[in-house]
């Protein structure tokens, strides 16, 4: 019930926060920014609590690198913030107005969503960029973090919220949970008609989560079993700086590659020339029957393979006939985030890019450009994978729904 | 299993439905509008024993209207596939395309959504309505209606699918789910990766179980509790019209208004009057204290009349202290579906229109308006009350989703 005292007063805070002015909202934007940058020494020693704890515990390096906060780090947060700032305000546009017949002037306006919940994992920096983007789009933000992060997120929503009250914020806009065991998740998630949308951030277990358990909307996030496919006509050089760049640039994150497609007119040619490039940057291939004919140093690919989301140096090979076939293995295996094929062949290009079912396909370029920054939204709240609402990075806008205004002068219906 | 087994055959049908030309898929709509007319009579027979069930089963009087079918609403259901026919295709279209610094060209093309469940109950013309939409916008679509319209369905379905099928529509894009238990119901909002979204249309109840069990997801369509506000300042004839026209016009839907609020500087000298109209058009009234003390033969108002969707000749009244007071009341008891105000105060009605939230808000007219051919859009699903995806009235384009297709000459990311 915590959890839920929390959201309505987020929810009572919603009302007002929706209706300011882009001017506000960005002079908020500035006062936290300014808030992050002059607190810098109290929000990092509540880090070095989170982290010294996070070592008692044996967490893995990985999970310590990505909650350590040090001065590069908080600047880079409060320059988000700017930047964030700097953007156009969704909330008010008329997005399109139409007159009726009966003279019923019927307009489409773009408003705030209400009450977001951002349920996270370990990533402090993750707890400005919320605040900054709901803030901006007029919404009030219940943040879920991990216990793994409490004390940072603490500090971190402590200073934020003191500028953005004192900048004319309503207060009770940014609500933190602090309760972070499973049952807040739970409780959050199911609270219909106060939280309008839940957006999971964070690994496969989490979203899936939530995603099962949720009565309230959901905006689904990240999960990328991502696909290059090399075309039997294509500029061979383009195609191993493409499957390198797509594997390789960093793998770590949702939109690199994790299975490699060759057909197999071109498969003898290429594929040493592209396993050679991946060797010198340390990836371990796991091949087909076929790619393992070619290159016999290949390990074998298990049937497990297709499906897997490596986030690693890692990647599963398999020759296919065709584009018909490529086609048909991503639709299968894929998780419909992205998807790039390497062609010179016009009809295979425009096949691709209406037939493969994902949120961003791409031809001659590498999947790694799925991202708000990349595509000029200039802000990202992450990578939808779902259909409804919003698919592919989401901008400012996405959190945003429309509202129907209607202007008449006496009509009724007859 | 026997649900998913006919969910696959509608996932696998979208592959090459989402991809066909609109000349196509209006040609099917034109034959599956003839297979209805030339097959009324089997329909119509069809019906007779549905009719006959519900009758032996004491079903009430409301639901086997519903229910019935003549030669009429044969009619009316072919008419209604030419109008969609008649109607832009939304597929393909590219909504926005723009060249990133790095010569990437991005766009964001309309595509249809893939499969779409639709649950539902008595009324048989729900069936011909969800296929025609469905199919014009390139989407599969799995049907689940009720028992007491089984036969009904089957005839229907029977008629159109052979029809669309001998038109060029792929073999298995519409499904009905013969089973009509509770646990086919809970199979098909589960089958998370075949199912990309669920719309639940019927009572409260029906609704109520989809979004709370469903881990696909939904668009929830339906319950309107309406408000209308009639102001201090505003044409007290006009206010009586479109009080009298939100409530009587036709109360059994969801945009029909269920409570009056009416400004306590006026409630004296237009409560009567509007309380004599009503009682002309056999509407019970139900009223706060201050309304009983100006009309005293109203019945008194209990707390829980301000929740009530009445979808009946009954409307709950109350004196309110100026507009803050009237948009409180709304946004605390309201479902946020349509919202309207009668005003001749130009700053009432932009507070009205800013601060009450829902789908549709309305100055000088009746709410009554929120409906998809009244909008202006052709056809209707629906009327969405959450934010997410779709809000109000539903045509064609919330069928859809976006899709990114990049184009490249070879770019990496640095």
């Amino acid at each position: 019930m915590i959890v839920a005292k929390k959201v309505r007063l987020a929810k009572e805070a919603s009302k007002s926060l929706g209706v300011l002015s882009s001017a506000q909202k960005d002079q908020a934007l500035e006062a936290m920014a300014c808030a992050l940058e002059s607190n810098m020494s109290q929000i990092i020693e509540e880090n070095q609590i989170d982290v010294r704890i996070a070592k008692e515990n044996k967490r893995s390096k990985a999970l310590i690198d990505r909650l350590v906060l040090n001065e590069n780090r908080v600047k880079a947060m409060a320059q988000g913030l700017r930047v964030i700032k700097s953007l156009p305000d969704p909330v008010g546009e008329v997005i399109s107005q139409w007159r009726r017949p009966n003279g019923l002037q019927i307009g489409q306006k773009r408003v705030p969503l209400g009450v977001v919940g951002i349920i996270y994992e370990s990533r402090p920096n993750v707890t400005a960029d919320a605040i900054g983007l709901c803030l901006k789009t007029g919404n009030a933000v219940v943040l879920r973090g991990s216990s793994e992060a409490i004390h940072s997120n603490k500090a971190i929503v402590k200073a934020m919220t003191e500028a953005a009250y004192s900048a004319g914020i309503p207060h009770g806009s940014v609500q933190l949970v602090e309760d972070t065991s499973r049952e807040s998740v739970q409780e959050l998630i199911k609270l219909n008609g106060l939280v309008d949308v839940v957006i999971p951030r964070g690994g496969a277990g989490l979203i899936n989560t939530v995603v099962a358990n949720a009565t309230v909307p959901v905006i689904e996030t990240g999960v990328g079993n991502c696909h290059v496919y090399v075309d039997g006509e294509c500029n061979h050089d383009m195609a191993v700086d493409i499957v390198v760049n797509a594997k390789t640039q960093r793998p770590g994150v949702c939109n690199a590659a994790e299975t490699l497609l060759v057909d197999k007119t071109i498969a003898a040619g290429i594929l040493p020339r592209i396993v050679d490039k991946l060797k010198e940057m340390n990836v371990e291939i796991r091949g087909c029957e076929k790619t393992r004919e070619i290159v016999p140093e290949v390990l074998p690919a298990s049937s497990e393979d297709w499906s897997e989301e490596y986030l690693d140096y890692i990647l599963a090979v398999k020759v296919v006939d065709g584009i018909d076939d490529a086609i048909d293995h991503i639709n299968k295996y894929g998780s419909g985030h992205s998807e790039a094929i390497v062609t010179s062949n016009y009809f295979n290009a425009e096949k691709f890019l209406n037939y493969v079912d994902a949120a961003a396909v791409y031809v001659n370029t590498s999947t790694r450009f799925t991202d708000g920054f990349e595509y000029g939204f200039g802000a990202e709240l992450g990578i939808s994978t779902q259909k409804l609402h919003a698919r592919g990075p989401m901008g400012l806008k996405e959190l945003t729904t429309i509202k129907y205004i209607i202007r008449g002068q006496g009509q009724i219906r007859k």
